[in-house]
């Protein structure tokens, strides 16, 4: 397929919202050991249930190293696709490539730059030198082309849009030293606006406490519902330091407008209470220099805002928590159309992301392709 | 996707002739040093060629493993889309699927039980276990149940079908003592009715002269034009050894019936002069044990038949040889609605195959997708 140097907005795409239809998702099967506890297994089991559960509703690619190609197939559902692609983690959202679509029914990606979270000053494993190739390898299996935006670094999971003009990120990632740092704020912006064709970035000041591995992704931290509505990790204790975050990015939305001026509607998604890697945790975890390690004591950053939105359905990261019937709720209110489900999901936490980290779609293309 | 242990005919699908319709087709990049020369650099030259001709006519995919990944995608045309395979060698006709349809639009692959020419025995190369997993990969990625037959060793460049009931092989591959030793004749061409849901096997004795490689496959010997219809290697001289296997092949033919019960046509396609290794054809590939040496002045077993039969085009392999117009005017003959491209593909030849052996059909859906 050809790689473009030209831009969406040039061409004439945009990246719609998560919530627009699906032609459907791409997981990585997890696996290795420095970062999932034992070897991997109790995350495999959960992945599984991811991918089986979105089988039952949007088309199911599962991508694996060649090592656990036959382990993943036999652990996988029928309704799940399982292609052979080498990777270095399963964190597909960042590593992955975006999808844009234009009204005439054409979809591409667009192949950002990756360098596990930091490159050589504060990545968390190394090297990346498969999922820096997973973007373009995702486009090529989609058969679409793709727009190469390699010298720009950026995951996936610092990004939301709405799909109608406006895109929300975190300073506190996309700001980060370790991304761009010869890019002002402004030239970032300009960035967004060029590939996923918007015209307004909401820039959230910070993610969720915790979330150091990411630099606070906002995936983790706010969504869009729908254009003009978003859900915002919350809490109401005023002594844990997330308290903080979740006001100045509730301050920080009220004010603001998207890009067709509305002004947005904050709902306020109730974390789960904060959750500490335990000793067996931590033992299960391989200890290599240059990955960053599992300490037992230490918060993870959860947040029940790491969900997947997909056709007719929410994936919804769930804890064992009394917040959880909490964010059932409020998003079967706000989701009145989609099925809620919750999956048990502190083994992806433990891994340092959610449902929405591991999880990347394929939008639908606007008229259907044999017409 | 689904693993069956059903069978095609049971459930009433039937793989098509190859001059039926395809939906596209699969090639391997050439790589290994031990039987590509000079790193698989003058191989990959020509399979760049022969995918980018395909890409014109039908979709092109090209299955290349992880550390060619770059160099292939970067040499290949656009309109050949690129994906990651982990393989052995490049032999997808032998080691990929065997593609089935139904009447109603339905597809399904056959995955072939494969040992590398011979396994243990007489194998060519080892190991082969990513060349035995090629076959569920592109179901795969297909997005297509599987019938198992992994208990059946089958390379698909030693069988043919008419698509109306009819298969043609070689005894001297099938019957080979290193493919399926426990079976009798009838067993195996009874395997060969309930996968390829065929009524009649015509089994030619013999395959091309030093066709060593794959012990006679019948891809390099004879091919159906159409339904009663065969293109059988040909030559004239009968002090070339190759003399008795053509008039033992068409003797056997000509007496012979199809399913339907029609004499065949056989048409003599005339071979290229005999085609020697030369020492500098030889002095570029490495020598490793368990693999087949390339010795200079050994024979190759050169064939005009081992051509692939695309949607609108014949793909056919010439040597610079004074029979390559020859071939070229037969086949224009047999195929007039068909563009016949000459490939210069020595290069291929020199790996033991040719283009048959390097490509895979996946048929058309009987009906639309989407209806």
């Amino acid at each position: 397929m050809k790689r473009l140097n030209s831009t969406p907005r040039q061409d004439g795409y945009r990246m719609p919202g998560e919530f627009e239809k699906h032609e459907g998702c791409y997981i990585i099967w997890p696996q290795r050991p420095d970062n999932w506890r034992y070897g991997g297994k109790p995350a495999q089991r959960v992945f599984v249930e991811v991918a089986n559960t979105i089988a039952e509703y949007e088309k199911m690619t599962v991508l694996v190293n060649q090592d656990q190609y036959i382990n993943a197939r036999n652990m996988l559902g029928p309704k799940v696709r399982v292609i052979e692609m080498s990777n270095n983690d399963s964190w597909i959202r960042d590593s992955g490539p975006s999808f844009v679509v234009n009204e005439r029914g054409g979809l591409r990606g667009i192949d950002w730059g990756f360098n596990a979270y930091g490159g050589l000053v504060e990545g968390i494993y190394f090297p990346w030198d498969y999922d820096d190739l997973i973007g373009g390898k995702v486009c090529e299996l989609e058969g679409v082309d793709t727009y190469n935006a390699a010298d720009f670094i950026l995951e996936g999971g610092s990004i939301h849009v709405d799909g109608d003009g406006t895109c929300m990120t975190t300073e506190e990632c996309l700001l980060a030293p370790d991304r761009n740092p010869d890019m002002s704020k402004e030239e970032i912006e300009e960035k967004l606006k060029e590939y996923l064709n918007v015209e307004k970035v909401l820039w959230i000041p910070r993610g969720v406490y915790k979330d150091e591995d990411t630099n606070g992704h906002v995936d983790n931290m706010a969504n869009f519902v729908r254009p003009g509505e978003v859900v915002l990790t919350w809490t109401d204790d005023v002594n844990d330091p997330q308290y903080e975050r979740s006001v100045e990015a509730y301050n920080y939305l009220i004010n603001e407008t998207d890009a067709k001026g509305r002004r947005l509607i904050v709902h306020k998604l109730y974390a789960p209470s904060p959750l500490l890697i335990t000793q067996e945790e931590s033992d299960g975890v391989d200890s290599v220099e240059g990955s960053i390690p599992r300490r037992p004591g230490d918060r993870m950053a959860g947040s029940y805002v790491n969900y997947y939105t997909g056709n007719g359905f929410i994936a919804l990261p769930v804890f064992n928590d009394p917040n959880d019937e909490r964010a059932i709720e409020l998003l079967s209110e706000l989701y009145p159309d989609r099925d809620i489900i919750p999956i048990y999901a502190r083994e992806i936490l433990l891994g340092g992301g959610n449902i929405h980290c591991i999880t990347q779609q394929v939008p639908a293309r606007k008229i259907p392709r044999n017409f």
